[in-house]
């Protein structure tokens, strides 16, 4: 039987919902901005709304379960989101209970990172590998880790935190308050704090007149033959290269799969990074890591914590 | 009943072998010099003329199985010995295979800081905690995890090289083709990188007319308040947090054990390590994070390699 789930991905700039079957198929989705109140009455409004409306567009399936991954570390012992930078008004919610009295099928919530693991190990780049890395470069690094076909969480579920590793020291100081997160290199975030650092040097730079260039304007820059932008992707993949030999000397995964927004400039930064793993991680762990790119684009997430939405239902 | 097995660790320096009982007990020792011909047949005598020496100690007592822990990756599925800086000669080797002739009962192979790793969750300061990272400081910095109870090998067998975390993009050269590796800083040999890199500053150190004093000699200095020494520990205990750090974020386990020869200045290191992981770890999975001594000493390889023995024999 196909069974049906209704499963959401809240981030800071978009709630995206859609109705999800057992064999991944996406059957209605909508998307709203997240309410810009950033309010914990409007954030659990905007989801019922969606719900509500996903269930009416495929009115007469019966909705098993529901699943929202959320930008957030999460206590599971009680379901409770711990702690969301993005969206603090959320921190100690218990999503399940506040929409309760609206749905009467069973809901998980999860983190946004893990979910994303979860979809690509379901249906994306990682499927059939035991034990993957799964990373998210957008506005920051995220992280989520599948170790024995399962989400691992750690302690106290908040394990996957790739983008806190330390990569330099000294570094750019990071809003979690160490320095030199990879955070602070291999993202959106990064690509502008490279750019002020490297800036004054490149007199003659497409972007020399910028004050803080986007992403894309980089990007751009870089497919220009920029050298200012080409180095700004190399010292990006290079800090990435870094954390990720760490990470294959520590696990020594079967593969690692990058997605997100900002890996669109794969092919601007993964050389730098694949020189880096080879200089720095062992010969063996790092001929066995895969490095490959998400399958799954943004619903990677709705995909995984469908999945697992799906799994709690059974 | 009371199984009884055969447990040996094989070092650079020495090979220790004892008579382990399924509660732990060890009921007879022997300890050789690590052959220094460093030969493949030389190892694998010394190996078998210790077995024997253990068998006649306990005449009578049943041994139902060997175990003997390497400084080695190891190729799982074969039994073989991939990797070992230390012992080159026995790369390739399949140890079991190469005793069968002698020893009717079964016999595993397995890491020595997996081992090491797996006696302290047996008996000693993880016992009871379902993820941890064991960390060993000796010649250099050794790492195996336990997660969800069990040795976590990897993809290929090599995980938990935590000693080659990079700490220092920049930093001192390592044994393994990287530079800046936390084995680096956190080790004997850091202790020794880490005086010559300082000494220069410090005139009237204790340790001024030292060309490379031991780590003892800088032990000494430091409980001695010699400015120069106290500085290496700081350094070595930063760097180590820098790495445990990373570990936390990404791996949120209950509890790190740190143990291994170097680990006797704890005094010296940890309190910086702590700072470190304070400033650079999420405050959640650093809070959940028990940094703790190792309590089996020199024995927890022999006895989670007797472990995995009297396992592999049910």
């Amino acid at each position: 039987m196909n069974t049906t789930v209704l499963a959401a991905d809240l981030g800071g700039t978009n709630l995206r919902m859609a109705v999800v079957s057992s064999d991944g198929g996406i059957l209605h989705r909508v998307r709203k901005k997240t309410p810009e109140s950033r309010s914990r009455d409007d954030i659990v409004a905007a989801i019922r709304n969606s719900a509500s409306e996903c269930m009416e567009a495929v009115q007469g399936t019966e909705i098993a379960a529901m699943g929202v991954a959320v930008p957030a570390t999460m206590d599971f012992n009680g379901g409770i989101l711990k702690n969301s930078p993005q969206l603090p008004s959320l921190n100690g919610l218990n999503l399940a209970e506040a929409l309760k009295a609206d749905f009467d099928f069973p809901m998980v919530t999860d983190n946004d990172a893990t979910s994303a693991a979860v979809g690509e190990h379901w249906l994306g780049a990682t499927s059939g590998f035991e034990n993957s890395i799964c990373i998210t470069l957008g506005t920051g690094v995220g992280g989520g880790l599948i170790i024995h076909n399962e989400p691992y969480r750690g302690n106290s579920g908040t394990a996957g935190e790739i983008g806190h590793v330390c990569v330099e020291p000294g570094g750019f100081p990071c809003g979690c308050g160490s320095c030199g997160c990879v955070e602070q290199y291999a993202s959106a975030i990064g690509i502008g704090n490279l750019f002020l650092q490297l800036k004054d040097g490149y007199c003659d730079s497409l972007l020399k007149d910028f004050e803080r260039p986007t992403p894309l304007d980089v990007f751009e820059a870089a497919n220009s033959s920029d050298a200012l932008a080409l180095e700004v992707f190399r010292m990006f993949g290079m800090y990435l290269g870094i954390a990720l030999a760490g990470l294959i000397n520590v696990l020594n995964p079967d593969v690692i799969v990058i997605g997100g927004g900002v890996s669109a400039a794969w092919e601007l930064f993964i050389g730098h990074a694949r020189s880096e793993i080879q200089k720095r991680a062992f010969r063996e762990p790092a001929e066995h890591a895969k490095l490959v790119r998400a399958k799954l684009g943004d619903d990677a997430g709705i995909l995984g914590v469908a999945r697992l939405a799906l799994l709690a239902r059974k």
